[in-house]
């Protein structure tokens, strides 16, 4: 699908927004930001950084409420300008809106708290190797962190979304490159938060937006960028890592990539409920166009009568789901080819499919390839991007974990199972723990909840971290000790002071709360 | 210093034990690890893992309150040949011994207590975006883990030392890559933690041990090990930072690397105690050999006669301190070349000494260069290992302030200044902070306190992690989170389970103490 662009052809550094439903590509006024603009805007967020951290919790709790604030006013113009650029339905954008003002006040509540401070106090005191000196320690931000938004969460994972809200939230200044699919829709999310940063007193230069690839490039090589933020694929997540590679001081890389996310249902779910399932999954795998990273790659169905009622349901549902429009141009190129070499593979039994992709833009048909479990190879475990997924039939257990063991870690494990099953049930759910950051019972992965006890991250491809990349603990991430020894009170934080302690803090050991 | 070998000259896989003091090599009856055996040792610590994780935090507690028991029933022989192995004073490595037995002990608490699991519940509720699921969440150990041993601390960092001690309580395996420099001391502490495994029920293959520089490579590179802790130089960590890079999977590394760890003395502080401080600071360079990673390599006097006086006194200090024997012929000769260039630097005025270098062994000469703050360049400021430091002489705040601007980051930062001096205390801290891990006021950073507030860490190049390697906290570097969606009660972990809570837990967001 070429790009219907725009005559006379604009400027190299011009950015352009496309609509993928037309395929439309429409010159805006914004430009690519060159390397020397990086340099500029990298050294302003580094001096505006210890301002910032001097807002206090307060000041940032503060700004984060008045994001939200300002997101919501100017909610309508950022959702239909979010509609326009990536084709996702506007119920579906108003609930991410949603869902990213949530976000921000949630992390303004993490301030006031301030648990996430880890504050510790131990008093000077004899030890078995002499005596211990006075020792205080809190976590502090780490400096500037550069974010790429990513192209299938307009709002929630790109300007304003949860990498850039912990981030603030922990006193880092961020820097956000904007994903081409949605430049219009990040202009207008900065110019929202510049907005509440000029409102609560916080420096301008704390939210700075680039655009471009090399823009991204050069903002991952930086000087004074001490953290990265990613969300999307494993190749673009590998040349940031070599880049990371090439720098004098080595930075922390918070990437979130790849994720087949396996579902399995088990015999006695089959037999319970697998028609219900099997609609449930097809409305999991082409919500938002398939384009979520928790997308329910893999199912695993028993052989059987059950299995097959399963898989017939699963057929009628997907061949009454709408063709589906996605993000941009790479998307659906890769898509067009990815889905051919799956369906091309020996191993297929067969292929089932949705509504036939429609004439204009980035439109595709949904689809469905069977196979067995044991059958199951690199090739058609690998993560792919759109409305598609696998079927993977098994005999008995042997097989299913066969199957589940060749499976590369993801963000998500699923299991739909029945109360009487628990042998079973336990089995699964050890056998799925090391290869996921999240386990799903008798529900789907899409669909992640933004909370405290949240997981969002995975082992190796899923992501490079030890961390969650949403719920109030990815503020870990942007942080790290200090610890002072023997300080005079004016010069420690207050919240390590002696008197009150309005924080969570761990003294002498024990945890006490204020 | 030639080694001195033994004739006829050992196998070449023959692991030699060196005495600093004399310089020779003994043949030990311990080989160096071949290639196919580290992926035999790491494949049986990977399997070895579900069956550590399933003992529990009781059984870890237990296993680690051995260990100290086990070390405390060898201590004589472990001390002794650890003398002979580093030269290091008896009393020095008595008290290193109590401290890593200590540190065993103290992890077995935090187990017990339970807090380091960050529990999170959050009750099913209906948000702003719809129902939303219960979440569980828990910390995870990541699996087998690699521990470099290190030189200058052949018990406290090395085969049972802190990264040995937080991986075990997270509950990953651990595999030591013996330093060359201790190799009989390695052995012995292995065994006695063997012996503790035995006793308390754990698997064999949870702690195991491997000699020779291509082992360490060859054990980065190994797709079972999950996380790397490290002690040692930037070029070592480097090296294995390629490797890394190397890997199909990246893994977190763990480092602690390189530390100038600068020491202000202020105007009011000369004038009050300079005599005292340099006294202080000359025991600090001169302790074990001037090899602590924390050693204050230098320290900024003011001019003028309390000045004056200050470096008067640490020049008697010094010319009354005893020659060094450094850990090995490597440390030895890079302090010799180092030195040398040091005190012949154009910026230098004046080097003042101890007693000169002894006859025998990696013996040294211990050395303070002077020169002014503001022609402190990359050469001076550049971390040399044993007992050396510089003295930079300032003639006001503001060439104080341009000489600590030039300094790297450093794992401590230390400030000796009087209560009047608050503005300059204050701007002092604030100009550090950035720069370190640990501040200390009226102290010296050697002595490093393991306890629940402690940090040993800080910006690159002193580690390249945003996580202490000494102090309780240091076991988050082996854990990832998971959650747990909609779990039936029997799969999850019990302290995550409805009914009484023994942990800390944040229970939808607020935090409750059992």
């Amino acid at each position: 699908m070429p790009i219907d662009t725009e005559h006379p052809a604009p400027a190299p550094d011009t950015v352009v927004s496309v609509d993928p439903r037309s395929g439309r590509a429409t010159r805006t006024s914004l430009h690519t930001t060159t390397d020397d603009e990086v340099t500029a805007i990298s050294r302003r967020a580094a001096s505006a950084f210890p301002r910032f951290e001097r807002a206090g919790r307060a000041g940032r709790a503060r700004f984060l409420r008045a994001i939200a604030a300002r997101l919501e006013l100017h909610r309508d113009e950022i959702v239909s300008t979010a509609q326009r650029e990536t084709g996702l339905p506007t119920a579906r954008l108003t609930s991410e809106h949603a869902r990213t003002c949530y976000q921000m006040r949630l992390f303004a509540d993490v301030l006031d708290e301030g648990g996430y401070l880890e504050a510790a106090i131990d008093h000077a005191a004899d030890t078995p190797m002499g005596p211990g000196p006075d020792l205080r320690r809190l976590l502090v931000p780490i400096g500037p962190v550069a974010v790429f938004g990513a192209s299938n969460f307009p709002l929630a994972f790109s300007v304003p979304g949860g990498d850039t809200a912990s981030a603030l939230a922990a006193g880092c200044p961020v820097i956000v490159k904007a994903h081409g699919s949605h430049p219009l829709t990040s202009a207008l999310c900065h110019q929202a938060m510049a907005e509440a940063a000029a409102e609560t007193d916080i420096p301008a230069d704390v939210v700075a937006l680039v655009f471009g690839q090399d823009a991204g490039a050069a903002l991952v090589a930086d000087a004074h960028i001490t953290a990265v933020g990613f969300t999307g694929s494993l190749s673009g997540a590998q040349a940031l890592l070599r880049i990371i590679g090439d720098r004098e001081q080595p930075i922390p890389f918070y990437g979130e990539l790849s994720s087949i996310n396996p579902l399995v249902v088990t015999p006695a779910a089959a037999a319970a409920r697998g028609a219900e399932i099997a609609r449930g999954f097809v409305t999991s795998i082409t919500a938002s166009g398939g384009q979520l990273c928790t997308k329910p790659g893999i199912v695993f169905v028993p052989d059987g009568p059950d299995g097959d009622v399963t898989v017939d349901s699963l057929r009628s549902a997907l061949a009454a789901s709408d063709h589906q429009v996605l993000l941009n141009e790479r998307i659906h190129r890769s898509y067009l080819a990815d889905s051919t070499a799956l369906a091309s593979l020996p191993a297929v039994d067969s292929v089932l499919t949705g509504t036939a992709a429609g004439p204009d833009g980035f439109s595709v048909t949904p689809m469905v390839l069977t196979l067995r479990a044991g059958d199951l190879s690199e090739a058609s475990t690998t993560e792919c991007f759109g409305p598609i997924a696998v079927v993977a039939r098994y005999g008995d257990e042997a097989e299913l974990r066969t199957g589940l063991e060749r499976l590369p870690a993801s963000l998500t494990g699923t299991v739909h199972a029945e109360a009487e099953e628990s042998g079973l049930l336990a089995g699964l759910s050890e056998l799925l723990r090391p290869k996921a950051g999240r386990l799903i019972f008798n529900g789907f992965p899409t669909g992640v909840r933004v909370s405290w006890a949240q997981t969002h991250g995975g082992p190796w491809p899923a992501t490079n971290t030890v961390h969650t990349s949403v719920g109030t603990t990815s503020i870990r991430r942007f942080l790290r000790p200090v610890t002072w020894q023997d300080a005079p009170q004016p010069v420690l934080p207050e919240e390590l002071r002696d008197g009150e302690h309005r924080i969570p803090l761990r003294l002498n050991g024990t945890l006490i709360l204020p």
